[in-house]
């Protein structure tokens, strides 16, 4: 196995590739590049907040000027002159540095927004223009570069030959216009109650029916399996023996597919799964076990049937209509991924930034905990400010993680606007190590420790071997127990939530692949029907319980200090300590076909969960193939 | 013209596409990189001194050490221990950032070198290794990741098959191993004198024969032509009428070909060009007239020809064996661009550092004022620093001027080693704006003050139109005198010494294209024998004598505060002032087929050289096509 499924694992798509990665870099910073560079990431009230621009090899301005406001309003100004209502600050030149990319020189400047008191939002614009040239103007964050009246400076630039490439690859329209930015001037944090958290996604349809009903058998994997949220309040308490403290549910708002990620109406339950009285039964259930409840939502787009969609198509005077984006009126608009049955939302419109917030809002208000965003990168920065605003300000517990299968510099200018992303690079480096062998130990380890310093404190990143939209992690090690096992092993022993896709747990895999490498493939396959009764692997579930068990009662595992005590590449043997005031927790695996002795350090170690069977003798562990073992201590007080 | 010559603009090959410069990158950052990242860039006594790496992602050390040398010794050490006569210091792990190319994180550490006193070269190497793996260890600066033993580490990386491509297009061959660094500490400078110089670079077979001899006619362009030294003692007035203040010699030593830059003698004037004695009486003919000479310098290689390499070939316990590097013994070995009469030579061998250093220093005992470097990125930086001192050491008042076709990044890591650069980049935005009208005026002007922001006030970047090695740039104009006229201009009015290439001020210029598009033609178009007499354009010839003396009579020109004051895109017009102290020149110019109006800022100006008639009116120049103007005003004092 291993190598055959590499090609499968098309995770960063639009960023597979040198070209892409090229690309994207060029047609960023050939223009106005903000980047959402500033100072503090996530700014406290009285603290001055640096912005930072950059200004591409073939934007010859001499002045750059923020346009700002702190009421909410839209900022507007022009050539140094701030529009009413907006404030202004110049930008001062920084630094030159060389791009070889580019092949000539960015200019970096700086401005400073004075201080705010809590509970500002500050609304920003930033425009480069030339005092030699009347009427030129450059704005920000527009991709490429392209003066104020839309057209294209100079030549086709190399930014622009990769936009064109990614339309045509994958259907992605690029607009170019000025980019409104903001940022949230408050004492918000991550909510305490995320960073211990285990989280089972459930995808609704496909996890249990309820009320004795067996799941229905569609034609294909694209029907409906029946399953519902009464079938979830069924199973509340073989989730609960998990371990688990969070359950995410795929969407439950309406919508004419299994998956739900096409909305027709934000306000109802999907008549398929069950009611509004069911999802506040599920609440309540899962409340009382401790445990919260995220929902799916999805802002980017909505389902071509959802109302505000087919208003706008009838009628260009349609109160909707500004809430997309028309290409060419009515038949060509930006869409998901191209995807005509996906409009995208302009959700900088502000009767659609409204609207949206009012329907999360609105479930907000029956209870739940929070949100799980889809594709967090198609709506804007600023539209998550004011999000995560008006639901902290309903709920100053609820916990917002959005789905960015993006770099790390991406992902890292969300602190301060969501509470945390899904971890794609670390899903990544889990499988390449434990599921296609194709990093070492040492690289893994590398990975890790500098992943883990390369974001704020605050921002969470809840780790997984595989969800819904990927093959699923026993598929790929051909149903070998031992490597899930492995690999779970490691997972539940690192800092960020751990997410427990459905299924997993009990051993259900898939029949075919999600993608070949002729680009053919079933994605659905990841989506199986939950495995119940006799089905279900018990040595696996039994494992999967004592590990979440052990997570929860072991605080060092996940917030203590992390230290590499062991590695041996040619055998694959890695051991990590993890201490957290007298507690210790220590993780020691074999991820190599041969018995592998590893020495342990000195201390009274304790087996608190064990993959397979485990020998200590002589100081040293003996761990059978694929085998791992988390150990804990007490060390002595000092 | 323009666009028909664009394909023969093959300045920096190495770098012309995006492929090879993702690749080098990746090859570079893939592993362990320090690229001469030192702070403060040129140490004087009594500095710490603040040395940068970065560690690739697949470089999972967790140490990382410095082995350095005060007295001029080879710095030795392993995994933390220093050799005999070596000190050491260990970096510290500094920051982590994402590096989307190489889809990982890189890692940079820091380390500080202590204090040394005036005259010290410290010399170090860098090593990275895991304290968890026992004899693991990676040391710098190797192109690419490659762990000590010489394997490579992991699969084939990116910068892996960058490296075999460029062996097979530009027969460049890398060789994986450890690197020694160098700095000097001292209050060297730049010598004044250079500063506002001007260049004129003589080919010296093709420029004069002397004593009445006309030019020989040899069969094709890689004849002889019969220059010689004493032809350009004959012409020295001529020279010296255009304002040179420095005549930079093509290389004089023995050498079977007429371009000499495959050395066979290091110590002997090649006999067809001349003897000793003509060079010394060429530079007190110079000197006498507050003229410099520089001869060109090859360290990087020499002729197969040269008795080092013939001994070497001859006998593998030859002293001169280790001066070259044999990767199959006789047969192959590492040549300069996979040119096997052009053997390079290993400068970080002893034997050969101090040969090379010799024999320059018995030319400075001559007399010559400095040197022109051939190839500067060849030899190693460690390499510059000794050659330096030395050099200094004899003639304080020594220039070393490289030659190295490379990013902004890579020539700034000379500060310090040499006084300067020529200027590539530079000579690139020269061409693509008066030549080949393929940049706008404000994209130049950005890229000229972006350009002279980007070095250390000390570090000299001589400009060029076209030397040696490409198009003359009267061929890419298609002969129109006023578009050569209009970049000299701009040329002769920027800060850094103008270089002018032997015949440019005569109209010398092809018959035919260096380089067609599909890779054929004749470099040596570029180096047809200069015109005299009659053939001499004579308008050209005064334009240039008074542009000389413009530049040398107002500083302001090349030390002023330079201001960009107007600009049109569309037109093609183009001006900025520069300011010194209450002197003040503006230099005005049309790039564009039509005659233009550009408004003057206020002023009593004086027209100090026009390239063709230029009317005042109503506080506007009207320039024709393709003209331009430098004016000159005294401000009165404040």
């Amino acid at each position: 196995m291993g190598a055959d499924h590499v090609s499968s694992d098309f995770i960063f798509g639009t960023l597979a590739t040198d070209a892409r990665r090229l690309g994207a870099m060029q047609a960023e910073l050939a223009g106005i590049a903000h980047r959402h560079r500033i100072e503090p990431i996530d700014p406290i009230p009285d603290q001055p907040v640096r912005l930072w621009v950059s200004l591409g090899p073939h934007i010859p301005g001499d002045r750059v000027t923020c346009y700002f406001t702190t009421d909410g309003g839209e900022p507007v100004g022009a050539r140094g002159v701030a529009g009413d209502g907006s404030q202004m600050v110049a930008f001062v030149r920084q630094a030159v540095r060389w791009e070889t990319f580019l092949w000539g020189y960015l200019e970096e400047w700086v401005a400073d927004i004075p201080p705010q008191p809590a509970g500002t939002t500050v609304r920003y614009r930033i425009e480069a223009w030339s005092s030699l040239e009347d009427g030129s103007s450059w704005a920000s964050e527009i991709i490429g570069s392209t003066p104020g009246d839309g057209t294209v400076l100079g030549d086709e630039s190399p930014g622009d030959i990769y936009l064109h490439a990614m339309g045509v690859e994958f259907g992605l329209t690029f607009v170019r216009r000025a980019r409104t930015f903001a940022f949230r001037v408050d004492h918000e944090q991550t909510p305490d109650w995320l960073y211990d958290g285990l989280i089972y996604q459930v995808f609704v349809d496909r996890y249990a029916p309820g009320g004795g009903r067996a799941f229905t058998q569609p034609d294909d994997l694209n029907g409906f399996y029946g399953g519902t949220l009464a079938g979830v309040i069924e199973q509340i308490d073989q989730i609960a023996a998990l371990g688990v403290t969070l359950i995410w549910l795929s969407p439950i708002f309406s919508s004419p597919s299994h998956h739900g990620y096409d909305t027709t109406d934000f306000y109802a339950v999907e008549p398929r799964l069950g009611t509004l009285t069911d999802l506040r039964e599920l609440l309540d259930a899962a409340h009382v076990r401790g445990i919260r409840v995220l929902l799916d939502f999805t802002a980017n787009h909505v389902s071509d049937q959802h109302p505000a969609f087919q208003a706008a198509c009838r009628d260009p005077h349609s109160p909707t209509y500004g809430w997309f984006t028309f290409t060419e009126y009515p038949e060509t608009y930006i869409s998901f991924f191209g995807v005509r049955s996906l409009p995208q939302i302009d959700t900088d419109h502000p009767d659609a930034r409204q609207a949206l917030i009012d329907a999360a809002a609105f479930w907000l208000r029956q209870g739940v905990d929070g949100f799980r965003l889809d594709y967090n990168i198609g709506p804007s920065h600023a539209f998550w400010v004011d999000f995560r605003a008006a639901m902290r300000n309903i709920q100053p517990e609820v916990v917002l993680i959005g789905e960015a299968v993006e770099t790390a510099d991406l992902l890292r200018t969300y602190s301060g606007r969501l509470d945390g992303c899904l971890d794609f690079l670390l899903l990544q480096a889990l499988r390449l190590f434990f599921g296609f062998h194709e990093i070492r130990a040492s690289q893994f380890d590398s990975f890790v420790c500098r992943h883990l310093s390369a974001f704020p404190p605050g921002f969470v990143l809840p780790s997984f071997l595989d969800n819904h939209d990927m093959n699923r992690f026993l598929w790929i090690v051909g149903g070998d127990r031992r490597r899930l096992k492995l690999a779970a092993l490691c997972q539940y022993t690192l800092p960020h939530p751990p997410i427990l896709y459905y299924g997993t747990e009990v051993g259900l895999s898939q029949r075919d692949d999600v993608r070949h490498a002729d680009g053919s493939g079933h994605p659905e396959e990841a989506r199986l029907p939950m495995l119940w009764g006799a089905e279900q692997d018990q040595d696996l579930l039994t494992f999967y319980r004592r590990l979440g068990t052990v997570r929860r009662a072991t605080a060092a595992l996940w917030r203590g200090v992390r230290q590499t005590v062991y590695l041996d590449d040619v055998a694959g043997h890695y051991a990590y300590q993890c201490r957290d005031g007298d507690e210790i927790g220590l993780v020691v695996l074999n991820n190599g076909p041969q018995v592998g002795r590893v020495p342990l350090p000195a201390a009274e170690w304790t087996l608190a969960v064990v993959s397979d069977s485990v020998t200590i003798e002589g100081g040293a562990a003996w761990l059978p193939a694929y085998g791992g073992v988390i150990f804990t201590a007490r060390l002595p007080q000092d």
